[in-house]
């Protein structure tokens, strides 16, 4: 038999899901103070419910295959077609708006090279119902609180945002043809990753030279504030300048203003965006997009017949678990038992009186650990030790005066004369498990 | 778009979640007390991973297909050939024993009808390296815990309890030669479900006729005390009794005695378990087992090339959740706002205070919701009863000597005149996520 995974699928090893495991009840505790509640969907769905989103092209991508069944299926991957599916189902009677979250694990048939997995576990929060910019700005903070929570501050990341109407509203401002949008889009995604003379080239090869080429191409450089200033006055940008400012204000308001950088390059590759959008990314560009998302709200129609506003973010646990990690705020490992119970070997009733003293600890919530056979008490403390126990409990019912006694690195030992009064002690003075 | 899952599979609303997330949480709490470690692997493994261990047959039961890297692959129907794997590539390096769990996803292509899913939850406990039958008795008692954790008493849930090693005593004593053995325990499997006739007419069919043929169908009844007057003398059966008796002595010590039945009956269906084996099942018998396990010493060394003993169990989440909600032990939904903070709409800067505010309890842990537009505070207030919201906190920075106030059913408004004053009532007063 091998011992390894599938290429691109990882193994989690105690110490590795204790990271992961960091990573997910981060994520959970912040969404759901933001009254976020947790749904799941299955991790097989049929295929249609991904090319009809996607296209065909991105079976290429998906781990696909024909069931016993006789049924087109696909590991999922990603969690938004079976959100909709799932709100789809119940639009009516779900109470507006919807505000839900999932830690799906999706499935991508890549290339696999460094930090290029064939799973990943991704956070979805998503809302839906609601049009108001307020809730964009909600979105947009739950995503940096979670940043917060991990110990970032807004020195290593930082909030890239745009507006897709608000870029519309530039490029018809700037007379460009409605039709020649995508193409600017595509150059504008670049910008930043390609030499300035090949997005020149690009957007000659759709029409746009010139001075209207140079004010796109100078896109990367502005602020809200200049933009504001330039186009404040223009028929096509203003409401649209308006409702990002408003959007600021209440992202200000919500503390975490100062995370966040408007940023006209942010188009989002995905075709189904319809306004704000941001993307996180560390301050370094050391790594790839922390987090991505925005507002789709055609999305739901096209693809259930529910004719809702909606936006959503997605964050995956491999960059920043990366990220993490490369600032030394990952440093968890696996759980070691905060007693090890020790027998005194000689006494015959030593084998129940341990086991009964394991079973009051873990009665009162401690993590409790002993050595499943009779060994001498020195081996069982050096088992103890190997394990990483915080304390022993050493049980020795021969003993009249002191039947239980407590041993710490530091301390002098402490002695029980009743098992209520050793596990009082106990669950006190150690952690229950997170 | 079809609004539904795939035949077999579950979509969890969050109300559905929160009954999920309420069993895994108990297995967690549980489990850890225990010393166990969390680890998990692929939801798809190389095909062959579990042809090895279950052989060809098992393909007809899979969710398999082949990858686009020419790979045969499965998702997995049972955690154990991955558990083999990961043990098995770290067998020197890891600390012994190991005490693992997981709580992985499982999948199998089964006809579906009541109660039979073609996906499950189930959670997977292990210790390998151990062949103490401490160990044995450590396992069972997690299991017990686990039932008591959810609120059941021994007089709702039994252990079923058997050695693999005692049966095979008996059948020696009783003069049946080792290859008729397989035949026994698939009548003993079924004694309790088929007619007396038709087993007897198997054993008669496997060459065992008359006394010997009566004694075994007479192995449904046999309590442990009886076992041992009848055949506490024979050599082949006396080793195996005193290390059962024993076992039964550790269960006791650990708090578990009550819960646990010897029945000859329980042989598992497969074909890998050695030694003590165990099913818990409901006492009305409504449903089938809810967890089975058992010792399997043989298994790593065919699976990996690692001689270790090991053991353990599984527990899946779709008997559990039916036999608690059955006894109105599973009564948890989607945890609603802690607090619905609403602004007084005629001030201009209300929506910033009142985001301020939501910003503010969010950080001191409360669950906090609002309407994420601008709307008359009836509309507001009713918008937080519906949504179940515990108290309202109204926002009025036009206020000079109240800004803030608490309002909950039943009491009188409680005022405030600043957020750090709200804050430190709502987190003290205000339940935090579980």
């Amino acid at each position: 038999m091998s011992h390894k995974p599938l290429p691109g699928f990882r193994d989690f090893y105690p110490d590795q899901f204790a990271e992961r495991a960091h990573i997910f009840d981060t994520w959970r505790r912040i969404v759901r103070r933001y009254a976020f509640q947790e749904y799941d969907g299955p991790p097989l769905e049929p295929l249609e419910l991904y090319t009809q989103k996607s296209g065909d092209e991105i079976v290429t991508q998906l781990y696909n295959f024909v069931d016993k069944g006789e049924r087109p299926v696909a590991m999922r991957p990603e969690m938004t077609p079976t959100f909709a599916r799932m709100v789809g189902a119940r639009a009516q009677a779900l109470r507006k708006p919807v505000r839900w979250f999932s830690l799906p694990q999706l499935f991508r048939y890549e290339r696999t090279q460094k930090g290029r997995l064939r799973e990943h576990f991704q956070l979805n929060v998503d809302i839906v119902g609601e049009a108001d910019v307020m809730t964009d700005a909600e979105l947009v903070s739950v995503a940096i609180e979670i940043m917060r929570a991990f110990g970032l501050t807004h020195t290593d990341v930082r909030a890239r945002v745009s507006d897709r109407r608000l870029l519309n509203g530039l490029l018809e401002h700037l007379a460009i043809a409605e039709p020649t949008w995508p193409a600017v889009y595509a150059v504008l995604d670049k910008l930043e990753r390609q030499p300035r003379e090949v997005s020149a080239e690009k957007l000659a090869e759709a029409g746009i030279a010139g001075d209207t080429a140079e004010v796109i191409l100078g896109f990367t450089s502005l602020d809200f504030a200049t933009v504001q200033a330039r186009y404040g006055d223009a028929p096509a940008v203003k409401p649209h300048l308006d409702r990002f400012a408003q959007y600021l204000a209440h992202c200000d308001a919500l503390g975490v203003g100062a995370w966040m950088r408007f940023d006209l390059t942010i188009v989002r590759g995905l075709a189904y965006y319809t306004g704000i959008v941001f993307e996180l990314f560390d301050n370094v560009g050391e790594f790839r997009a922390i987090c991505g998302g925005g507002r789709y709200d055609n999305l739901l129609k096209s693809l259930g017949g529910t004719d809702l506003p909606a936006l959503g973010f997605g964050m995956g646990d491999v960059v920043i678990g990366e990220l993490l990690r490369s600032r030394g705020l990952l440093q968890v490992s696996a759980t070691p038992p905060a007693y090890w119970v020790a027998q005194s070997p000689d006494a015959p009733d030593a084998p129940a009186a341990a086991l009964r003293t394991a079973s009051a600890l873990r009665s009162a919530e401690c993590i409790v650990e002993y050595a499943l056979k009779s060994q001498k008490l020195d081996k069982q403390l050096e088992a103890g030790r190997k394990a990483g126990a915080g304390a022993f409990v050493i049980v020795d019912p021969s003993s009249a005066d002191a039947p239980w006694r407590i041993r710490r690195a530091g301390h002098d030992d402490q002695t029980f004369f009743t098992l209520e009064a050793l596990t009082a002690w106990a669950s006190s003075h150690s952690g229950t498990p997170a």
